[in-house]
């Protein structure tokens, strides 16, 4: 299924090497005004070559708004969006038109499909998160009507074994965005960085871990069964290529705690106002609605599967093969996962929001 | 929304102190055997009062199928079902008609609906998890069907600081259940133990992680954009009461390392047979599809929120209050939450199978 | 599948012939007051046995709400329902175990999943409206609270060739009540009664027209392209049981009409104010979307394919048969289709009224 | 919502006077030999401009494959397309940015979104039936390979008062076309073709009736309650523009008639083999479930709502208005009408059968 969301959705369409990445975001409220710069700065975030730690192809990736805006505001109608490709290298690819890259998608396509494009990975393409960057920018342009406060804050907080200082905390983007890692913490991304040039050095890769906290939220969002809203935020983020984790507020970690640790005592701050919360612990989520506090999660990415060294595999036919990549890869994904993630949390709050507006006559 | 899955569809009702909870299976193959008295010794493996280490609370939890099933086979229409509530002290919440528990969903369910049944929790007691486990019941007969050699193994790997060893494996069922901590290391389960009673004692509680480890799933289920397998089943272990985390195959820790170190090498069987894989970082699950490895799972939970000491809080009114919990609770869900991990995995490898019988011509 | 609706939804489940028949409905907003003996009222216009020309089948239909309710008011949970089986006759249908009644479900029923229900028709029976009922009597409860002018007011417009006088007009239930025919023009029911108790002695069945108006309807509801209101309403009446056909506005007849006759011609009402239209050949929707005027639609039902005289047909192996259906049925469905009618209009009119929240930042 | 289906879906966007038009086709199942010529020729049946009776505007439609298909197949993955717009005359709307014209969507657009795009109709143009062309005749391409003997056919069977001969029955396409009202009674497309053109010497316009008959359908298809196969023809087909009711097998008139004259008697054509029908009074589909005999639907169609004369109405203000459209305009929609009620039939009947795969083990 290529769509996501339930009131707010964000189809999307488009392979590597094919003519055009994009999609349709249907459920935009109208009278929203549509920044399409805006949009564009998103995308530019999330673009290839944009640093010597990120891969070297070229691509403008400039969107094209297609319907659903008029005089610069959003008409309720969907919004058809295209982004071309155009540094497609889909020689580089030939050798593996009959061989399994490890631990990519290419077997299991084709054990799904019958058949796969080779070409830069097709559908399973890092490209696909183009379309998701533009519906998140998209969305974050109808949240900020409706939450003014509302911020969204992803950064890099671990690469490797390095890890950031004060992580799941908030932090203003012109601190996140001031290294080429996003990570906030100055001294540990330079350590990061080191460590991604020399793991590019050796044709390797590295993974790690993105935090993003989400401001000015209000209380109520979220369906509190199958819906939850971590239940949906967590399907969001699993779903961006290479995630391998999701955990939020006390996380893994804090599982390990008593109860007594964990728990968010309440108090107050007057007679009908709402409480102060003294922890955050429940990560802002607490039986899987919005309690109004920071939403703090955790995606852990693995270190991408492309080496640029010879690696052992088999063929289509399930004969031996070896295969060396080509190509142009990150040695690491997080610093452009950044934006992925800040847009499908701004979606899936959209889509929460939007749907919280029924739950009362 | 109260529903979950896409072909393969429970819809769930009811609260702690109700007549009953219940659901509705939708999708459910026709032509399946039905044995309700596996759905029953699935349910009694959830059901409170099982052993020291888990709440007094003393139902039987009798599931009743209404509908859907004929001469003790699925028709193909849906299976409705009810499990009626009997041991219930409402008046042991009286205290909490106007008081929020602290990291309980009082706060947010009075936030987003306005008022909220307080008796027991309402809508988010653990007793909505009953429904789930008859669907997942139900699914696995199913499955069973079109894979004999399916399997889904959970168990408590972690519990407060304790780790078992020999985690991520597979274990029988048997070896699970040899203890009542639901841990197949039987020396970790008996320090486990030991700390559930210490944390219960204090009128504490304690949180962990369950595992889980698929065998005998084919390769080819998932939808890879948006709708990947790990998505998907991450989303409905998020959705359990109390998770706060979820990772598959290398997870948060094999983030740390290097792709050279976390790629699946394949090396052939013989030409035309599918490829032997020499190691299982993915988890089973390579772009959001199954490759026929075992699918590995973890699921953080929680320290209940509920302390059978005073805590300090606010009421509806905003103004500072205290609390003292009676009731009977969980001190760490981890035991009855293994069964209910399995539910969602069984129900989430149905629909993924069904769906993916539709994607080639 | 056996769910109904986007955000109000209702899923049913329950044979003819099993325990009861049931539903959930999800999606009900929170803090509408449930007159549960107004349920109960509607669901007895529904029941068989009301008077000569109906089914003689004596069924209670007492409905029994298992959540979602607290204090008589709704809580934003899920509502379980029930409503027990108690009148059936199982062995009346002993003969057509193996042999498909023609022009009823068991043929196709076989076709799709193999097997089948044979008693009372199983799924196929009009029981499963009973649960339409119930969810259309909840839902018009939440759309009174928002719509205080609402009203939906469904009728036999046409038994045979016995067609009303003032069709496509409003009538008070009063007025329709009036007779069992459940026809508002005194005259035509008498004659619709007669034909109906002739075609009742000679074993035969007849079809009719069921006109609905419903007033009261804000401008603005529908989703204007794959969700037009005219859709969602015309997919609501036809998934009625022996439903054949859904007209709106103008209809089949309008058809033949010139654009110059048709036109809804508006006039100012005064600067500021909404228009008046002259006429209403769009039956309330324009462009899929309500505009305020009373929304009129036909139901075409198909003469009830039972006969109570012997039919020739073939059984399961493929060969000739003859039937003598025993078991009893309404010659008529009209009168009991009146509220099924009406309960589909008020659950898309509420689903399509919440789905309307969202579209406006 | 603009996405159509279940597991086959169509999401379009675009506007009349935006940049192009398009949608994304999803679900398609991979491996199917995908021939663009067909999909556009299909469109050019849909085109404007093909005839004396059609509208002027002069549009290629040349349809843009951007996803989707590798080598002439598809993939599986989502096909992504664009038509561009490009005959716009904006100038020729210029007096309706304020003024609404009547029994258009003008009034109900502003009442749901606050603002409409004017120019062409905005999204509620009929350009947006562009985009179900494409996704049916791509479905269509998948039915055959599934269906070989699967064929649709559909015709304009009335217009105005004039009804042809031999109504609800299979006519090869090469009849259809063989006039340029698509009517197959080539005496009655002559009188129709005559009375369009009179309409439109008059600035009026007309309507009629569009039949569908569809061979070569399995039995089995369609959910049998509230997703009966004619109650999704059904919203298929009320979801096109101008249509005003849907009617299947006896439809509207066989209701006057009784069941012993209705009911479709089968007789064996051997043991182990399927029965024959001696009638379709069902017209394919019994309790919601196709039967496998020919599926017949009637579509109204009202007449178009644009007359070149003026008409009085009200502006956005509230305020009376004159309006005399210019713009170029279809007097009848019925021959552009019969490839779109092909296309929504195809897409419909794909997904039943691929949603038909599910429900046996």
């Amino acid at each position: 299924m290529n769509t996501f969301g339930n009131i707010f959705r964000l189809t999307t369409f488009g392979e590597s090497h094919g003519a055009a990445v994009g999609g349709i975001i249907d459920g935009m409220p109208a009278g929203v005004a549509i920044d399409v710069e805006y949009i564009q700065r998103e995308l530019d975030r999330r673009r290839p070559g944009q640093s010597q730690i990120t891969t070297a192809r070229a691509e403008a990736d400039r969107v094209e708004l297609l319907s659903g805006v008029m005089d610069g505001v959003s008409t309720g109608t969907p919004i058809g969006f295209i982004v071309k490709n155009s540094d497609q290298h889909s020689n580089d690819y030939d050798n593996m038109r009959h061989v399994f890259r490890p631990s990519h998608a290419d077997y299991t396509y084709n054990a799904k499909y019958g058949l796969r494009d080779h070409r830069g990975g097709g559908r399973s393409s890092a490209r696909e998160t183009i379309a998701r960057v533009v519906g998140g920018a998209v969305a974050m342009q109808a949240l900020r009507d409706v939450c003014p406060e509302i911020g969204i804050s992803a950064y890099t907080s671990r690469v490797g074994d390095i890890e950031m200082q004060g992580d799941k905390m908030w932090y203003d983007r012109t601190v996140i965005d001031a290294n080429d890692v996003r990570c906030p913490d100055e001294d540990a991304a330079l350590r990061m960085r080191t460590l991604i040039l020399d793991v590019k050095a050796d044709g390797d890769t590295i993974g790690g871990v993105v935090t993003a906290v989400v401001r000015g939220i209000p209380a109520g969002l979220g369906e509190p069964v199958f819906g939850k809203l971590h239940a949906m935020l967590g399907a969001a983020m699993l779903g961006i290529n290479a995630a391998k984790g999701f955990e939020y507020g006390m996380g893994f970690e804090g599982c390990c705690h008593r109860g007594s640790e964990m728990i968010d005592v309440m108090e107050s701050r007057g007679e009908g106002r709402s409480p102060r919360f003294l922890s955050n612990h429940s990560g802002g989520i607490q039986g899987g609605i919005s309690n109004g506090e920071q939403i703090v999660m955790r995606v852990a990415f693995k270190p991408v599967a492309t080496l640029l060294r010879e690696v052992s595999t088999v063929d289509d036919c399930g004969n031996d093969a070896a295969l060396h990549a080509r190509g142009r890869h990150d040695p690491c994904v997080l610093p452009r996962a950044v934006p992925v993630v800040e847009a499908m949390a701004a979606m899936t709050l959209l889509d929460a929001l939007l749907m919280n507006r029924t739950v009362r006559i």
